[in-house]
């Protein structure tokens, strides 16, 4: 039983959670499975692998105290407790039984979703095809590529027996495509009428990972696995830039997460290709999430598997290449960039629910006018595509109603009471601003001020959470000229920008001093001359450091 | 290297392919990678998995000639070999590298994307979400439930080394769901208000299959899963039957199967279930494809898992579980039923192009009047919400590409040319209806009317699909009275229907003596009295017998 983890019998609620337990408002229930193990406030790993690998070396027990009381920890007390109560208490993933797997639930898959609907319809506008291929990938195919099985083979899970019979050769569950898609590549690319040729999947991957966390780094995972075969390495490098301005441009514009995209450096290169482009997040905590990332593979793979294709004078020549991807890494992404104190904190265009309607009565009498209004609301509401859900659960009461749906991060809440009937006026309030000034008195029932209202606010929350993750990430990038200066950035948390021509030793020489490495080199470049911070040397371009996911 | 399949060097054409080659239109392309092994025509066992179990036995080697004269087998000759044909051809699916796996192409993944869009749309509005369970089970958890462990242990994958360590507990590479949903079912329901629980996941399930066949049963493929959780027994058989209803329409309305659903026999019925509806299609070969399936579970699961709930009054109670499946199986359930000798033929509502528009000119200076026209038509159907693909490549004449498209099953198509273009009208074919037969001449290039006579073709085609594969059942199937009377409409290759109430037993020898198996004892049943067939004693139902897939 060593790879499982038992039911959360020792994952304890910590203390902290109860700060916000004077709060007037009855806090909602916690999911009674918590991913926080936090306990009497020791700063424990929370890493959810700890749990099995230690064999439930559980905390000693003090009583759990899983109810209305519960509340998230505090993001500024610890902002990895916060992080996986936030998870457990909006529903959004659970453990698996196995180490390091995870459930993704109902609300935490909607996200997913929502991602998954819009980079599907922007993949194939760009002229990719889906299509499927298989996960188990032969062992000696992983080895084809030198520096592919250099990164992989560590963390590989093998199937070795099948229909009860030991394999001759192993199996690799896929921990990413690039070998098989060669294989296949090669039998479909014959002449440079077969190219290009630019298919995605939408597929789990496995890959063994150590050290686990909800989203962010999982053994099973889910992603889109782009892969493309060019004639010439400009038409690959076109399409590696392509992708991951569709990747910043989701970010930017859907998740409100201002990401940098840029090229990562050689020793942070994906293992099989020739430049690495990607998107750099930063958290909450200002360490660096890269959101996502697109390979210009060159030739490494086309050699490796013989994949060529006769071009327009009659050579045989090797394809160029590409891959691209995004996971629910993405989601973790979405939770620690915009998430706060009560929770979630969704941007409109990727909230599986837009509007929470709650129904507020005392007197019976009051129930059937206040229903008949909110049945309303919600037709007036969907019919014009907005996402809409009615809360009208008896059991709860509409203050911990308030608090349930800001903890799901949904972007307004209407509420309507007996008044707001007579008046034929509701009452909006956005969740990223609390108290009064996120509250809009009086906004007409009349259908189309209703729905030009709500659209309107849906925008001003979309942009505002652009604009504060904006203001924060900029607050929090220094440009550094000497070592020392970058040291001092990344000691109190930051990201450090600099100029960068050293050495891929002395890049390795401040992870191990700093803990930080170096997330890209920007596209977005500062003008006029540069000199290396590291050795005086001239330097073409700046970099960004941090410590990351 | 034994359980790779090496590249298709082995898969030679067969020379029953030439039969048509004798026909006045040129032949498109076969793919250079062929699913049919045929060979001198030779009955090879076509099952794809052969391959590799006997390690390339390869036929001796007639000179390949895959090009311009290839052709498909035809359906009446080797059903078998067409149906690894048109997949080849109409570029549906490839081998994958371990033997019995499958590459879906963009072309069969776009078939299995409208469906799971039509699907998935009608599990939302029946009350499921989606979610997803991790795909790693551990192994004691398949041995929970006793039939489950029974039906399912032969033909696990098991992953036993995972980041380079033996694992203490080997995991299942999950062939189905039902233990690790109830895992976390059981941490998640509490009380009678966590139910109904209702969640459907789409993803890839692992089945160790010796003979393997494309889509139809392979090594890996894909599926969605729904799984609920309910407090009586009755709302439990409601849904089971609501979703078989729901795959029942679909198959009717959009895939133009004519499927007979019924309940399995106690043999026949799931490891793990107390009952097992299921839709059965014939194929054009007239064996039965189970095309999905509905389960009652029961408390098998529940009790297995300690599932339970608090009822209304305080109790303690086992859940009531149903759960679902369709698969990238009824891709070739649509291959099966509609293709004919030219490809794969698809209805309309599912098919990826719904119309080809074919460019047809001579002289260079047609070229530019009979472009703009195409343009036009495309811009037309287009904004009507038509699926419309051109195909202007000038590497290939018009008959090349008339064939090509009936290969992949357009249900219509539309030849433009200068005289066309003068007349302002254009030719429509239906891939349903071969010859002059099947051609609208004349038909308006004025937008509206154009749209309206495309839409309306596209329904009757849809019709004629459904009308012609429900003929084709119905001349099929055989009342029966007595055993004879099922053997010899067995040894026909018909289906045989008669009044059943034997034992297992001698269901089991059905099987054995005739190869034919109970498909089902379906829903609707005639009226009266009736004797079992087999021994002469009351039934109360009549039973399906048929071989199957």
């Amino acid at each position: 039983m060593g790879a499982l983890r038992l039911p959360s019998l020792s994952l304890l609620l910590s203390p902290s959670r109860s700060i916000r337990s004077s709060s007037l408002r009855l806090r909602p229930p916690l999911a009674t499975t918590s991913f926080s193990a936090s306990f009497s406030g020791a700063s424990v790993d929370r890493d959810f692998s700890t749990h099995s690998v230690a064999k439930e070396a559980a905390p000693p027990q003090s009583k759990p105290s899983l109810g209305q009381e519960g509340s998230v920890t505090p993001r500024s007390v610890d902002f990895n407790a916060w992080y996986l109560d936030v998870i457990a208490s909006a529903e959004l993933a659970d453990y698996g039984p196995v180490r390091g797997t995870m459930v993704i639930r109902p609300y935490g898959y909607a996200i997913w979703e929502a991602i998954q609907d819009y980079l599907n319809v922007k993949f194939k506008e760009t002229g990719h095809s889906n299509m499927y291929f298989p996960q188990f990938i032969p062992y000696s195919f992983i080895e084809k590529e030198a520096s592919h099985v250099e990164g992989f083979s560590p963390e590989l899970a093998l199937v070795t027996i099948g229909g009860g019979k030991e394999l001759e050769e192993k199996l690799v569950v896929r921990p990413t495509s690039e070998t098989i898609v060669n294989h296949m590549f090669t039998q479909w690319i014959h002449s440079y009428r077969d190219l290009p040729l630019m298919v995605n999947q939408w597929a789990n991957v496995t890959r063994w990972e150590m050290r686990t966390k909800p989203f962010v780094r999982t053994l099973e995972f889910l992603w889109q696995e782009g892969h493309t075969a060019h004639a010439t390495l400009e038409e690959a490098e076109k399409e590696a830039l392509q992708m991951i301005d569709v990747y910043k441009k989701f970010s930017y514009e859907e998740a409100a997460i201002p990401v940098i995209a840029g090229r990562k450096s050689r020793v942070e290169t994906f293992a099989g290709a020739d430049r690495t482009y990607t998107i750099e997040a930063m958290m909450g905590d200002r360490k660096a999430l890269q959101a996502g990332t697109s390979h210009n593979l060159g030739q490494n793979f086309s050699r490796a598997f013989g994949t060529q294709f006769t071009d327009e004078t009659g050579q045989r020549q090797h394809v160029w290449q590409t891959s691209w991807a995004v996971s629910t890494r993405f989601v973790g992404g979405i939770i620690m960039t915009h998430g706060d104190d009560a929770g979630l904190m969704l941007p409109p265009r990727i909230a599986p629910i837009q509007v929470i309607i709650v129904p507020i009565w005392k007197a019976a009498d009051d129930r059937i006018g206040v229903m008949a209004a909110v049945d309303s609301l919600q037709n007036v509401l969907k019919a014009a595509g907005i996402k809409v859900k009615v809360d009208d659960s008896e059991q709860r009461t509409p203050g911990w109603k308030f608090n349930f749906w800001e903890m799901k991060g949904v972007p307004l809440r209407i509420e309507v009471g007996p008044r707001d009937v007579t008046n034929r006026s509701v009452v909006v309030s956005r969740r990223d601003i609390p108290g009064k000034p996120g509250k809009d008195f009086g906004v007409s029932m009349e259908p189309s001020a209703l729905v030009d209202h709500v659209k309107s606010r849906l925008e001003d929350i979309q942009e505002s959470l652009l604009q504060r993750a904006t203001s924060f990430r900029d607050s929090n990038i220094v440009d550094v000229v000497s070592y020392a200066e970058l040291k001092e950035a990344i000691a109190e948390g930051k990201w450090a920008r600099g100029p960068w021509s050293a050495s891929d030793a002395e890049e390795l020489k401040v992870k191990e001093e700093t803990g930080a490495t170096i997330r890209c080199f920007p596209f977005d470049q500062p003008q006029g001359q540069k000199k290396c911070f590291m050795t005086g040397n001239p330097a073409d371009e700046v970099a960004i450091f941090a410590k990351s996911y």
